[in-house]
């Protein structure tokens, strides 16, 4: 593998499984590519929000408006230039405001849902 | 674990080690905390460079400034939310730009050096 650069326009964004509100995902990175790592960009529309048990370690760092995400131990809010860390295991709630939302994500291993 | 939330104000910046430039970074979450990957913020002086060769996977995600990475391949130049890929085993130089960066980045697995 060589050294990339990715920018959100390299990204193809497709609705995020099992939602149908406006929250798309593009892989970047992934199981085709020979790392152990997912890379990616989200986009979340105004005031959507998507419950998820996490199957994977994900690293959030939001590029544009602002996410909340609930969990088990409390609602944390962050915007540009801040990192969320959701761990496998954990159920999530993750929340756009009024502005929507552009991320930046790193998952491992590689991400799938998994929902109960 | 439990879902956090950071900012680069939580990170401790260190020199980043085998180098006497102004690059430092710091770790936010790392082996002790039970995942997989580091995670944390990177900061970057005004036209510095790092020779490398990467031990790990490692994305960065650029906050603020620019970095380019010189490979085998080439170089790539990264802006405010883009992304750069160094797949472990690649030789990079990192520099920076006249602004000087800053960066988010993700490893797997948990970041060290790997000089030649």
């Amino acid at each position: 593998m060589n050294v990339r650069k990715f920018t959100i326009t390299d990204a193809v964004m497709d609705r995020s499984p099992g939602q149908d509100e406006d929250i798309f995902a593009g892989n970047l990175v992934d199981e085709h590519d020979g790392a152990a790592i997912t890379i990616g960009y989200g986009r979340y529309g105004p005031d959507v929000s998507l419950t998820e048990t996490m199957a994977v370690d994900d690293v959030m760092v939001v590029l544009e408006g602002r996410i909340s995400v609930l969990s088990e131990t409390g609602t944390v809010t962050a915007g540009p230039g801040e990192i969320v860390h959701m761990p496998r295991g954990q159920r999530v709630t993750i929340r756009s405001h009024e502005t929507g939302a552009v991320t930046a994500y790193v998952t491992y291993p590689h991400w799938r849902t998994a929902r109960s």
